[in-house]
């Protein structure tokens, strides 16, 4: 059967260059790089000179760098460690924010003395920056937390902004950027933020490997605790065949970064050129539909079909061997619909399907063609 | 150069079957696990194949076992999880455990109102099963914490004995089996424990997986938060390549754990045996010159050679292609000395140089002649 992968955000093929490099250093370097021996040693070389380059991708130093095993443990770290060690006492964010976010601070609260204040957003997804300088102006120790693309409709924040407004007033600043590394260039000397939370599996490397990057001096202590790895802020013997295989996807993605997303944004063009031609009726959730605003990977689209035939359409979908999300895939085993959509969309369109469609390399225009043409097979035959 | 890794307790080797799995996973099957189409259907049934077979290892239930990053990830959860949602409020445990265990501890006796005992241990670092009696009738909610097989010096601990007092007591049991899974069969419904931590890298798997198990209906609650994977106990996309390697690290330890016990036993007991031989003032540390009290796959030994002469012993051991191992490898960055030695030795011998040597599958008897010669040769030569 013909299938086309369409769900680049929830994660990605691996690029065959790291799964060799990994493969490789699961035959050949097998030390524990805490061992001071000579197979140790060449583990503790292959993990740092792969923090090192991360580092340089970033612009920070090497020992910025903590890798973790994913974005939601990066998030953790940073959430959890904030308000035990640094004392926050007021977490600014959004309710668009990715659970990892979410459900941490909401475990937070039920534990701490801690205030928590939600910036809004407006109807398209889009952060009120007025409102969050508002809420910056409270004189407890602060963190906000607001992620830089939305995994679900795509939407770019400012951080560059938002890391002014947050050193004007002395606020710490961390951005989940989950769906950005690997597809966006950032310079972390000029984007003054505090700390993120970075996953390889977003960006053709594997799962279960992230880090967070965590500004110098910045006093956090470890989610996990035991051995001294990771400079004593992350416990656990390392993943190293993982950390190699991050670093390989994450220079393989900023070397060909212009032609790769130049490629990908062309895909994402002609899927919404085609997608209003063949369904006028459809609508852009969030930024998405708009080339600028919203990150150049995904589309999420609310489709003009009745209530009573939406919950087949994934289904359907699914038969004809596409595969895409409804809300995120990021909430395993959850059957509720998106928070994020929840938030932004009117009550009649949260009642019709709403599918996000993510993109990368490895697709191509055929597939566009293919999907828009079984969409709107389905669409016009469940419309009648 | 010739090399001997004699360092299994660090980390292993991984089986080429387990690493061919594994590649084949992130080749063929790289949908994210919580996705409901086709992609992510085939990344789902992976993991959950993958959880039953080593629910079936164990002979307990697949829902019992949550896959984590690693051994210290998974003590973390139960300890952490214990005192903050269980509300337990004493600990009792052993000054001999593996820092994932102490420090972690340590880290919950400053955040929350909790007692912590340390149950004896004699001089070979045996555990006093009187004193932990005693320690056990107090009325506060307690759990136990001590490992199955110790790290540094092999000792075995009678767990289903500690289960049994635990049950009586009704304490909880949590043990550290880091060391023994995948080394030693358990049926956890004979040893009624309540929880347990596992890494892959210890029975030539992965680094940077393991799971807890976690008895059903224990209330314990996540560590790291966000989505609902592992039936929303530890947020996070699953490493699939990582658990299918897991899985069929334990199957083919499990499956050959008669024959491959047998060979590295017998391994040992010929290292002992040449020790004994070649350098008669040799001492074993803990109960490693046991073949029973001490489990098969190392020997920790005290050598008799001037404190002066001690520090380059490593260093002249390494430039002759052996790897082993001071103390413990999994202190990463620390140039402290073993805390487990510190607590049973004489200051005598702790002045002297231990060394922790630890075999597997992949070792061999020509190895050990190589190993007991070069030691030979080091020992006479620095104590002339
Ligand atoms: C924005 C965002 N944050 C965090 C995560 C969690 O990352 P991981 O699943 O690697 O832990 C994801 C996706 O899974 C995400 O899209
Ligand atoms: C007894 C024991 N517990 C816990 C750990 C930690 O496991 P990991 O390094 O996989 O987190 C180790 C070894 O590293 C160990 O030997």
């Amino acid at each position: 059967m013909k299938t086309v992968y369409f769900d680049n955000a929830a994660t990605t093929q691996i690029r065959s260059e790291v799964i060799n490099k990994m493969t490789e250093v699961m035959r050949n370097d097998y030390g524990n790089a805490s061992s001071s021996h000579s197979f140790g040693r060449s583990s503790k070389s292959l993990i740092e000179n792969s923090r090192k380059a991360i580092a340089s991708y970033l612009n920070v130093s090497a020992g910025e760098i903590v890798f973790t095993s994913g974005g939601t443990e990066a998030d953790n770290l940073v959430l959890q460690s904030v308000v035990r060690d640094l004392k926050v006492k007021h977490i600014i964010t959004s309710k668009i924010e990715h659970h990892a976010i979410l459900h941490t601070i909401e475990q937070l609260e039920k534990e701490y003395d801690l205030a928590i204040s939600y910036v809004n957003v407006d109807k398209t997804g889009t952060i009120d920056y007025a409102h969050l300088e508002e809420l910056l102006d409270i004189s407890k120790k602060t963190l906000v937390s607001l992620m830089h693309i939305n995994n679900e409709i795509g939407n770019i924040l400012d951080i560059k902004r938002v890391a002014g407004l947050c050193k004007d007033k002395d606020a710490l600043f961390h951005s989940d950027t989950v769906q950005s590394v690997g597809h966006y260039a950032l310079d972390l000397q000029e984007v003054q933020l505090d700390f993120l939370a970075v996953a390889a599996h977003k960006f053709h490397g594997p799962k279960g490997v992230g880090f967070a990057f965590i500004r110098k001096n910045s006093g956090l202590k470890p989610l996990i605790f035991g051995g001294e790895q990771e400079r004593g802020l992350r416990a656990g013997t390392e993943s190293v065949h993982n950390i190699v295989g991050i670093e390989e996807a994450l220079k393989h993605a900023y070397d060909n970064l212009d032609k790769e997303s130049a490629y990908v944004r062309s895909l994402k063009q002609y899927f919404i050129e085609q997608l209003k031609l063949k369904i006028p009726l459809i609508k852009f959730n969030g930024n998405s539909g708009d080339m600028d605003k919203g990150t150049y990977t995904l589309v999420n689209v609310c489709l003009p079909v009745s209530p009573e035939k939406a919950s087949m359409l994934l289904f359907q979908l699914d038969l004809k061997g596409i595969a895409c999300s409804k809300g995120s895939a990021c909430q395993s085993g959850s059957s509720k619909g998106s928070h994020v959509l929840a938030e932004i969309l009117s009550d009649e369109d949260l009642s019709k399907p709403s599918i996000r469609f993510s993109f990368s390399i490895y697709n191509t225009k055929d597939e566009v063609d293919y999907v828009i043409n079984v969409l709107n097979e389905l669409i016009t035959s469940s419309l009648n």
